[in-house]
């Protein structure tokens, strides 16, 4: 029988990262944290998908300059994004003279390149590398529901894409080691509505989870945080409830980057934060600073995500999701 | 400095391998070696996405029986394809049960794969990989293009999106050895034009040929073959010009998966065959095989991948291309 939980012999650590976010996130709980705000979300530039690019390309420049590394040193460099063919990793770093593996995961990116990341140091075949994702509301909500223009209007439990992103660069030295991977499968429920991704996405998590909690001597109390990213409030509530049937409590324990970026309330953002952006821009600016301050120890972090686009919902089909899982120590190892 | 050229310490097969053709293929020379071909190119579906789903499922159901292994003996399943969001993938691969990453490398899809999977068995993080990539001529025609029944005239650069699948099961034990993996830097050369993907291609293509053999011991009268995937008549001629200008001489054992799908003037394709199913068909269907039979013994596939979408050319922009490398030996070892 196959193992498929990843747990590398050779120890990865994050070396360092970076966040970037719009004028939204500017107005939400983690303004102070995120490493680089822009209040006209074009970024400079004079497409939405041109300001996204601009985004990655900010963020893995940071993450670069706080690890005091340039892009030489980088052996891989795994990307990806929400738009049609990832152009917006393509093109955003162009500019970086890395040898580039595209990813698709949609918000599950995040997760997906930090797990890939520590297998290829983990196993000895890079020894640095770095990972890239973002979304951008404007350039999402075009490409998957209506142009930003007609306002449509959005029922309670869609999701708001993120502006921004997030970059990280991994490496065999560091205080926050990722010490085991297990890579989703993808999962399809039969979720439809494209405006309730947490539903479509929940189920995913859960199996993620349990396959975790299954292959491991750990249960939730052994973190101080399993973190989703991004299911929302509908999808959050439906992950709690769906663990508690297997009993698995993680309610103790839970909460999800979509839940983290905005005051939902005060911004009226309906089910909270989504996008590839979201888990990248919170893990880098929250999650990871509380792991490198010891505030936090041990951590789940699961980035959830929905493989669908508009053709196959409007031929019938319904929504496939995925959860890769990666679990984040920081430098004091708990165990000594 | 780091080292690009990734050398796996631990031995890595290609354990089988499986693709399929649609009724083009069926007419072209590799009609006896194709696996499995359908004279219907909706492969009993209702849609072209759904038919290219089909291929993908059929061909990692043909390498899984190829090489008596179930989906549950797979650790990790690499997969992608051209649609917007590689829904063919998420689709199509729903019914296995395995730990599923998505890829995107545009038609260099089959390369990435292969070294990717190359890395994670060879790093000890696998034992068993899977990797599957498709295209169908009719869901790229109208998402990259024109819809098929306005009957766009193609000019003579145009290639011909190759309606096929391909699979690869990589594992520890094999007659075909991976023995080197190189991943392309993206590049962009400002090609604007999407009726002539090999001229975007051919400088990555050569990009990465010329840091191979900067790297390695080896020049071009080491390989039987190299065989580039897929930039067709006009790109494979700009391919050998520019190595030429190196000083670096392709030209007498250079040929491309472009060129060999179909029979082109009979045919009437123009610059070629392309898509992400061109060199995975191609690969599974022959190269691979003559390397089983050793009457190939050691080659270099580099798969090309043209990284844009449509919104992009529309808002003015050009097309950045990469090109993966892979190196393929048969398992009598030339050395030894």
């Amino acid at each position: 029988m196959r193992n498929e939980l990843i747990v590398p012999s050779r120890k990865v650590y994050i070396v360092s990262e970076y966040s970037c976010g719009g004028k939204e996130e500017m107005k939400g709980p983690l303004k102070d944290k995120l490493n680089y705000c822009c209040d006209d979300d074009k970024f400079g530039k004079d497409t939405w998908e041109k300001a996204e690019s601009e985004m990655q390309k900010i963020a893995l420049y940071g993450a670069l300059s706080s690890a005091e590394l340039k892009d030489t040193d980088i052996n891989i460099l795994l990307a990806g994004d929400l738009t049609n063919q990832c152009v917006v990793s393509s093109y955003g770093l162009l500019s970086y003279d890395i040898p580039y593996v595209g990813l698709y995961g949609a918000c599950s990116t995040c997760a997906l390149g930090m797990g890939l990341a520590t297998c290829l140091i983990g196993g000895g075949m890079a020894d640095t590398v770095a990972t890239v994702s973002s979304s951008h509301f404007c350039s999402s909500e075009r490409q998957f529901r209506y142009p930003l223009e007609y306002g449509g209007q959005r029922p309670p439990t869609s999701q708001w894409t993120v502006t921004g992103a997030g970059a990280f660069i991994l490496g065999d030295k560091g205080e926050v080691c990722v010490s085991e991977v297990l890579f989703g499968k993808s999962l399809d429920m039969g979720i439809k509505d494209v405006n309730n991704m947490g539903a479509a996405m929940a189920p995913a998590a859960a199996q993620t989870i349990r396959r975790y909690f299954s292959s491991s001597a750990n249960d939730p109390s052994s973190f101080d945080l399993i973190v989703t990213g991004d299911l929302g409030c509908e999808g959050s509530r439906i992950l709690c409830d769906l663990l508690l049937m297997d009993g698995i409590d993680i309610t103790k324990n839970h909460t999800d980057c979509g839940l983290m970026i905005y005051d939902i309330d005060k911004q009226d953002k309906h089910s909270g934060g989504s996008g590839c952006g979201c888990s990248a821009s919170v893990m880098a600016s929250d999650i990871i600073k509380r792991l490198r301050t010891c505030e936090l120890n041990d951590v789940l972090f699961i980035g959830t995500g929905a493989l669908m686009n508009t053709l196959t919902l409007y031929q019938g089909g319904s929504i496939p999701a995925i959860a890769h899982l990666v679990r984040l120590s920081s430098g004091r190892d708990k165990n000594g």
